[in-house]
């Protein structure tokens, strides 16, 4: 408790030390943006005559309906209802420029409805991206397009998170909101325009506000006060089922000012242009507060036998009501025609958001005259590029070393590397204490405080998953890591998997890996979580043993940018065994020490973490008995596989079929190693509630156990 | 649309014509109440003397510190909170009989702060339940006892459902409350005593309030109006990292006011029991809402030191303090004493409760002479026996018949099960009609209509998965099955793994299984989640191929009321492959076809589901070239691992290593069954947006594709 307290205090202490946080930033940066405003001016879209922006708004619907006829797959009906919205936004509100989508200073649109990708790729198309031609919104869908069924950052430039699975979308824009916040009050400067200074935005529909995921880090996002965080609730009232009415009749706006939201209501989102441009004004307006417009809409608005049902949302509307669409809404253009008049006004996008980062630039010089180390440290960060030498700051280990839990040795790690690693950024699910994750030398991240870099998640474990995939895509070198009981993993693992599917490098630090967190029983007790993870694509876990292999794991995640890492770390303690090596945990697997340098060992025993300590240990015994034999650790099977096959045979040549492994966990999987002729010891059960040791003891993971399994097998040969 | 709106057309329909819903029913059954009332007050406890009441309060403090501290780990906080409510639930609330924990007509109580379980043990002793001696509290967290860290319903008799995991608990509440209203509108008369008729009671705490999980099921407990649900929210403030307030400062009460429930404060929940008293008669009063009651607690209350504190909430008091504590509460008792007038209190409750059991046995008589037909039907449903026959509704296939998707021979399975299951009741995370799981013979379970059996769950999907362990639990022959794409079974895995540990035998109906779902992309399409369930303990995984195997799943599935079963189901359409066949499902896996009668094959191919068409279609191809080929068909692992050595060595025999299995999945798992000489046609990256034959294509699981791997890995031996 105290320390915990003592990091609150001293986050204060810095907070009101002036240097993270700028209550004058406004005063002079408003300058700034004055200048920014004459100039953008300059090149901004011209008022529009309501006439224009109907014929805007409706070639955003028609290009969505035509896609999806095309593709004879996907939702229409979410394009045809927003088309207003994506309207204002992307012509009237939002900064970008379609010409450098990485532009790091651009406000973030995040499409948390994700279905109603048409919809995005409809407004990246007409506001001039390159990355979705015409072309690529007739193959939607199709293999190999630019334009897959759900959003796919790593597939198409403009778009900034992978969204599909509902309610994790708002999430990701709660964590890229978190990531503006926090470099805006590390960098931005009283007296010099702002590096960072935009707003988030994020259209999300029913389906993701019923899920649970999304009231986790709205609540977290009104706790912290995202101010600059806009979110539109597209107020549909129709689901796949049918009319929300059968399962979602909450008051959703009451239940958001609860969350500490601002709230806003737009009666007609169908038509009302001004409601929904003054809801985005009264959003900005309010500061400390995140806002949520809810946008009532028609869902397929302007199909005249489909819009509101549910027949519109996941099914093209089909030649014979795509003509009464048209003839309804008086559209004369012809199939995928974009009017000229309609790409002239949002193309202004690309004069606009070119003068519009080429003013940020400018104050960048400015910046860097004034505070040269800042600028550097930025640049740093947002090159995407590590610092120079930062893996030295991962302490090494000698055998003589204390036993500790090797989530001692995370914290040591986290805690070394976070002066060396300016983008380190993270926290845990109210397990920090457990999970040993704060970083000492900072104070939290909270309201007012927004430099600092521990976040406090509470009890919220898939939405601090969520908000670490928004802050790892923010794209400014930052690097997140979140931790829980390995076990809770199973809260947030569909977040985790669209980490590993979307490039997000969140570093997942997963303590009390196995039955030896003892006497909170079996609810608390991962078994099969290490195979199920193994068995994920594009993520890597490690169970590292002892100090050199937690140091090899961390040097590995943060190495990789772009694939996720799972570290599995013990709540007991543990040797760091002779032959261990930070080094070869890159290797996945190596052999940690062989009874047999010249000749073939009679068993190889296979041990990862805590029961590395016990195949070290049944070696040594079954050494002195005369036998041969070989310890390999494999603190990453995923590693271990991307090695060449002559490794992979050095570590474990085929011809030794006499195997054991060991480890506190499930036998699935593991035959990949230990082949017919081998054994595992762990347990393919559930665990139960008592002292660790006693554990170990009663589901016969013992030394013993390795020793009676090794000799069994090599009696098999 | 119209199939969905049809279906709530009659329900609502069945719902006018007063069969499942009794409006008239309180006026009547109130009679009934009354005799059990005056008959209950004979054995009533007697009014109490504020005095005996706070040393009743302070027994249930300190047997718990006592407990805690004598397994050096555990929870003393909440108990030492909550002891008021303790003591207002069970001496003067609950309806239950210490002496048949499974009298059905009980009040549930459910502590969805699990960590507290001292809390439930203490209050289960001092009841009188012989399931918790104090023998068992001595020996709390230990190796076999009674009393495991976190509550655990398959080891303690009067825990209802297995907490721990934060948040669940409450849903479990939820899912209770759905079949007490159930089976309240199905079989309780206006002319006779109620069959069913209690409350349920849950305790849940600051973390269960963060988790996402809890929204979303009582978003819809508010929305169904369970109005005979009370759940005391233990408001103290206090989590692990510290104060609430570092994470977690929502306006709860606002929020639940949203969601559609009664709110209710108790400003001091240490000591003021009439507070607590008529927030509980108010929360009984409001018969169309769930009532949530705010109690203001302070955690650890008595400990000088620490309460207040998070030092309290996961960590022994130790010596020290507890002696500060006994001091400040003026405890003169010895370690794990109870003083006799106490008990005498608690126990008050056996008599009480033998007395209400019998009352309500008398009503039953009453009832089963005016409907012999509903009370058989009761008593069926209640007796844990699946209704004789039931089976035989099941349909059968020929070769011939259409091919099909097994989504929709799904459907068929539950159309034709709904009938002759009268417990089954389920439905999906609104994806109903994509799942194909709506029973169309009933309306959907909603307000008023109690009586259905359609459950709507909306985008929810972990809260579905924690109400239907609720459900199943209930222990009244509910045979809950709930649905979504499989996909996001990672949304409810936590719920999933409690349902496989606590014996809540759940069917999980889980549709487009894999790349095959197509266009939606691979956010949407599930590659390693038939290995991630595999590797999970006590959960059967099938993955069928046709209607045969889909029977026989369903087959297995019900049978199995301690077991959950996830039955995976493909969107696309495949045929009934002659050979294979319902029964043998149950082994697991079996021969669908060999080449080689006598003999021993060239080549095993195994296959699951809708690759099970491939490896077929191979084998032919295989056939005609000359080779001896096997075809496997492994519909569910966990089975054929269950079977003898001999009845596997006759399937797979391990004489021949040439092996191909065939999955659109992982091959993380297979290799226990292909071995090192055998190849794995599948997917061991994430997926795409495509078409689905494209996709299969480009990914390489075809026929050509196990034709080639057939022919390598017979060449290498």
């Amino acid at each position: 408790m105290q320390t915990t307290m003592q990091k609150r205090g001293l986050s204060q202490r810095q907070a009101l030390s002036g240097a993270q946080v700028n209550p004058a930033a406004a005063k002079i940066s408003a300058k700034g943006r004055a200048r920014l405003a004459a100039r953008a001016q300059a090149v901004a879209a011209p008022t529009l005559s309501k006439e224009l922006v109907d014929k805007c708004v409706n070639t955003i619907r028609f290009v969505a309906i035509d896609a999806v006829n095309k593709s004879k797959s996907g939702h229409p009906g979410m394009p045809m209802g927003c088309a207003p919205m994506g309207y204002v936004l992307w012509n009237e509100t939002m900064k970008y420029n379609p010409k450098n989508p990485e532009w790091i200073n651009r406000d973030r649109f995040v499409l948390s409805a994700g279905h109603g990708s048409m919809f995005q790729y409809a407004m990246l198309h007409l506001a001039g991206y390159d990355s979705v031609s015409m072309d690529d919104i007739k193959s939607f869908r199709q293999w190999g397009s630019q334009t897959p069924g759900h959003p796919e950052n790593f597939i198409t430039k403009g778009v900034e998170v992978t969204t599909g699975p509902l309610g994790t979308g708002i999430c990701n824009a709660v964590g890229i909101a978190v990531a503006e916040a926090h470099l805006a009050a590390r960098f931005n400067k009283p007296d010099a325009p702002p590096l960072i200074d935009h707003y988030t935005y994020c259209i999300l529909g029913d389906g993701c506000m019923m899920e649970g995921v999304s009231n986790e880090a709205c609540s977290l996002a009104g706790h912290w006060g995202l101010g600059k965080l806009i979110a539109l609730y597209d107020d549909n009232k129709i689901s796949i089922d049918g009319h929300t009415e059968i399962s979602f009749t909450e008051d959703v706006a009451k239940r958001y000012e609860a969350l500490g939201w601002h709230v806003i209501h737009v009666q007609d989102g169908n038509n009302d242009y001004d409601a929904i441009r003054k809801a985005i004004a009264d959003a900005k307006a309010v500061k400390d507060k995140p806002t949520l417009i809810k946008v009532s809409t028609l869902i397929g608005y302007g199909s005249p036998n489909k819009a509101d049902t549910h027949d519109v949302h996941g099914a093209p509307l089909g030649a014979e009501e795509t003509a009464a669409t048209r003839k309804n809404l008086k559209w004369e253009f012809g199939e995928f025609e974009v009017p000229q008049d309609v790409y002239d006004v949002f193309r202004s996008a690309i004069a606009r958001g070119a003068s519009e980062e080429e003013q940020w630039k400018k104050g960048c010089e400015v910046y860097a005259q004034k505070y040269p180390k800042e600028w550097a440290e930025f640049q740093g960060l947002t090159s995407g590029k590590l610092p120079e030498g930062w893996e030295k700051a991962l302490p090494s280990f000698k055998p003589e070393d204390k036993a500790l839990a090797t989530r001692q040795h995370s914290q040591s790690m986290l805690n070394a590397l976070a002066p060396a690693l300016p983008g380190l950024i993270g926290g845990s699910a109210d397990l920090a204490p457990s999970n040993l994750t704060l970083m000492k030398m900072f104070g939290d991240f909270q309201k007012g405080q927004y430099a600092e870099r521990n976040l406090r998640f509470g009890v919220r474990e898939h939405g601090m998953g969520a908000i670490c995939n928004g802050i790892a895509l923010y794209g400014a070198g930052l690097i997140p890591y979140c931790a829980t009981f390995f076990i809770f993993t199973d809260y947030m693992r569909a977040a985790m998997r669209v980490a590993a599917l979307s490039e997000a490098g969140v570093i997942y630090v997963m303590t009390h890996d196995s039955i030896g967190l003892g006497e909170d029983g079996p609810t608390h007790q991962p078994v099969e979580h290490l195979a199920s993870y193994r068995a994920m694509p594009d993520i890597m876990t490690f169970r590292p043993a002892g100090g050199p292999e937690t140091a090899g794991a961390y040097k590995v995640a943060v190495e990789h940018r772009k694939v996720p890492s799972l570290i599995a770390l013990s709540r007991q303690n543990m040797p760091n065994l002779p032959g261990t090596d930070m080094e070869k945990v890159a290797k996945g697997g190596y052999v940690v020490s062989c009874g047999c340098p010249q000749g073939n060992p009679d068993v190889i025993l296979i041990g990862t973490g805590s029961e590395l300590e016990l195949a070290a240990g049944a070696a040594e015994e079954l050494t002195k008995e005369g036998m041969k034999v070989r310890v390999v650790s494999m603190p990453c099977m995923e590693l271990f596989e991307k090695q060449s096959a002559e490794y992979k045979e050095s570590v474990l040549p085929r011809k030794i079929t006499a195997r054991v492994s060991v480890e506190a966990g499930t036998s699935f999987g593991w035959d990949r190693y230990i082949g017919w002729g081998g054994k595992h010891v762990g347990i393919d059960s559930f665990g139960a509630s008592a002292p660790a040791p006693i554990l170990y003891e009663k589901f016969g993971i013992t030394k013993a156990a390795v020793v009676k399994a090794a000799k069994e097998v090599s009696k098999q040969h």
